[in-house]
């Protein structure tokens, strides 16, 4: 599947970009043209490094989305709704993943969803009906994504109105190597996905661990 | 340690009577007191045929928490606030400890917070400041946490403004066998730990499970 990773310079997009490789053609997406080769570039180094599958592409938000069949939003909630509508003409038929989580942090992290209840349900409401929005990668700690000799071991909870839109997102779960998709549902329970994000970081700081992912037992 | 478990007469009042019991003195409390004798009764009986350490008495809520050092309100949370109200002359000095989640079902199950943001924050602001009020079980399954046979393999995490009675809720979760205590934060944190319940629960129906625990991988 041809895959555009918008945002896909940093953080979960690193991580995502590095795994799905392997299966699939990632194209990583930014504002600038020049950033997402330049990260195609240096995740293309890596993955040579490790005799691993390394044909990452990097061109703008916007080509990246126009020859991709599905598109992952890996920016932060703030940038989700303006990426979009820079992309909305050529969106057309394509599935729309989102790792976004809302979230605001003092000492801890707290989930602060918009009115609309979740991020998944705002960027559902700006976008025209046919655009299938799913919710997943939200328990995938990046920087052990990004660290390919990390085993993983992780649950991903996947959520959609539209079960074809949600079984692909499932499929793609399941070709980042150890990682198992759980069925969470439709959009109505975003959040409950969306607030394990901040759980994850709190546990971390609050118990001195490495990052932490999560396992449903 | 002395605990009083009010409404321990079902659900998940049942699994820590019977596994707590191995290492502390339990009282359940109910409504009425007969209610609750015959509850002790029962978990005594299984507890005894498995050989295991059978001395749960049952009275009144009012009883119950008279004579306990720690009191959990496994009620639901339509219960929670008369409950602790009709007990409220002899809290003064004890742990109060809140498994509660406060949801709704309708095909699956949503959080359903009070407007103090969690139930743990809304069972605070109507007791007097000096009791002190932990979150602590709410990832425990009621019906594998009642099966002795259950190796569990579980966290629990634990939120508390108070650090001292925060320690002292993390060993009890350790005394149930296999579960781990996580640090979960304060009370300001209670959200993310009671939304994992409906979260669980939706798990276990769409991906067609056995009742579902966590771990933080």
């Amino acid at each position: 599947m041809k895959i555009a990773i918008l945002g896909g310079t940093g953080d979960i997009g690193e991580g995502l970009a590095l795994r799905l490789a392997q299966k699939h053609q990632i194209i990583i997406g930014s504002r600038e043209a020049e950033k997402a080769q330049e990260a195609a570039n240096n995740y293309n180094k890596l993955l040579k490094e490790k005799g691993m599958k390394d044909d990452i592409r990097g061109t703008t938000n916007l080509d990246a989305t126009k020859s991709a069949d599905l598109v992952i939003l890996a920016v932060k909630y703030q940038f989700a709704i303006p990426t979009l509508q820079a992309v909305s003409d050529v969106l057309d038929g394509k599935i729309v993943v989102t790792p976004i989580v809302p979230m605001s942090k003092q000492k801890l992290c707290a989930y602060t969803p918009p009115e609309q209840g979740s991020a998944a349900k705002h960027i559902c409401s700006v976008m025209p009906p046919e655009i299938r929005t799913v919710v997943a990668f939200q328990t995938l700690p990046a920087p052990r994504l990004a660290d390919l000799g990390d085993p993983l071991g992780f649950d991903v909870i996947v959520c959609a109105d539209d079960e074809d839109a949600k079984r692909v997102v499932m499929g793609l779960v399941s070709d980042l190597g150890d990682v198992r998709p759980l069925d969470g549902g439709g959009l109505e329970e975003a959040e409950l996905v969306e607030s394990l994000t901040p759980l994850l970081i709190n546990l971390a700081i609050k118990n001195k661990t490495k990052p932490l992912s999560v396992k449903f037992v």
